[in-house]
């Protein structure tokens, strides 16, 4: 099937975190039609097996496939880390860019003493899909990984600027610290919201990585190779589909976004 | 379908929370067998519709009927909210109790100045179920509740003795202090695990409320007036179905439970 360069870009998350990702492609894209989906009646995937995320994945590239997306970004570390390979296969000639190689990518020679930490949820922690797409690029780092499941509650809470946000973070973060990583990347797209309380905690001497960022640059290389960037000169469409309707999603999300959603669907996956 | 004294007592949650319930159970109930069913897969429900908690809950009871239960203790205060009656009715003689109805009438006549405070989490909180239940019985009571959010997390991640889930705690709980609350009801079935620290934070004269003790003590009852005591002399057989193998479960369980989980087993529901 033929794309139309006005056709969207189909952008997904267990939940709400890829709209940190949808926020940077916005940015860095600011013609191009956007359709997110967000399981929200099946998050969070970060304690679910393998199995289960991947059949919730394809679930859903098959949704984004149905809505003629010319370009699928996994906007999610737990999906980009473990289901990454059944998205292509199902996306094939859509092209597929997935948070973790972006932000591996981006990372893998940015420490000047090859000490990479990377924060995320267990889940992503555990795949080690990080340290493995890393070390392949340059097997000369040491990759060191923290876990840090409060992170999401916690923001999803608005925690954000709370002395207690600061004191689990520095738990967290001491044996990064310990190992003197000089670069950290932020596995979790809900992360960029307290950048600011880890960089404090990090010092000036630590290089923080956005995987969101990576991705939305990859993204633009993309649709440049493929010639494929939208040409209307109209202002962009932004569609919203979600598994459940919850408040949350709409005061949380305009949170992540720093702007308005209007356009939001339910949608049934089974 | 006539049931044995010898057939088990059924106790369901959305995940882990139910544990706690099933600990007062053993110890009240010592001879019982028991069968505990927890929806790891699709946890947590506090953030779903009451439509897809209903639906679940029905799936739950036809399992647990099929495992020929001579009682069902819905030890969930979300899934007692919005899907006790729907439970009633799908368990037609089986009896049924439920955390809410029991936590209730515990402290509907606990309060000397008339005033209770409710903590759970936001689904239980926003069904508005306890103010409901306790105002029927004694409506002279003012009911002050607070969603929690972070409590569970915290808990499930061991910050038990950690200062930040002081500080949380005083922050939600502040409220409830300024209303002068002389009793206070741990809505959810994660929070015995940190009643030292609410109750530090209350003050001694507050009366702390634990539904899960109310609900096994209702089900003593319950078994004595049916005659459906377990006479069988040997040790009791405790079977854990969940609908994801996941690690957390074991050791967070345990740690709730006081005991060792042997049986577990993986069951499908659709």
């Amino acid at each position: 099937m033929a794309h139309l360069n006005s056709d969207p870009i189909g952008v997904f998350d267990s939940g709400i975190g890829g709209l940190t990702v949808v926020k940077t492609i916005m940015a860095k894209l600011p013609h191009e039609n956007i359709i997110y989906f967000g399981d929200i009646a099946r998050l969070p995937y970060g304690t679910k097996s393998v199995t289960t995320i991947r059949k919730f994945a394809a679930q859903t590239v098959k949704f984004l496939i149905s809505q003629k997306v010319k370009a699928i970004v996994i906007a999610c570390n737990t999906i980009s880390a473990v289901a990454k390979d059944e998205v292509k296969n199902l996306a094939k000639n859509i092209p597929v860019i997935d948070v973790i190689s972006s932000g591996s990518k981006a990372s893998a020679f940015s420490s000047k003493n090859n000490k990479i930490g990377v924060i995320a949820t267990p889940a992503t922690i555990n795949s080690d899909a990080y340290p493995t797409a890393i070390q392949k690029l340059n097997p000369k780092v040491q990759v060191f990984s923290q876990a840090c499941s409060l992170f999401v509650p916690l923001i999803e809470e608005g925690f954000i600027d709370h002395v207690a946000l600061e004191l689990i973070a520095r738990e967290y973060l001491q044996p990064l610290i310990r190992q003197q990583i000089d670069t950290l990347i932020l596995g979790c797209t809900h992360y960029p919201l307290i950048k600011e309380v880890i960089a404090k905690i990090m010092g000036i001497h630590t290089n923080l990585i956005d995987p969101a960022i990576s991705t939305s640059e990859e993204l633009v290389q993309t649709l440049s190779m493929m010639k494929m960037f939208n040409l209307d000169n109209i202002a962009p469409d932004y569609r919203f589909f979600v598994t459940e309707i919850v408040p949350k999603f709409q005061s949380i999300g305009e949170r992540f976004l720093k702007t308005q959603i209007n356009h939001l669907e339910l949608v049934t996956l089974d």
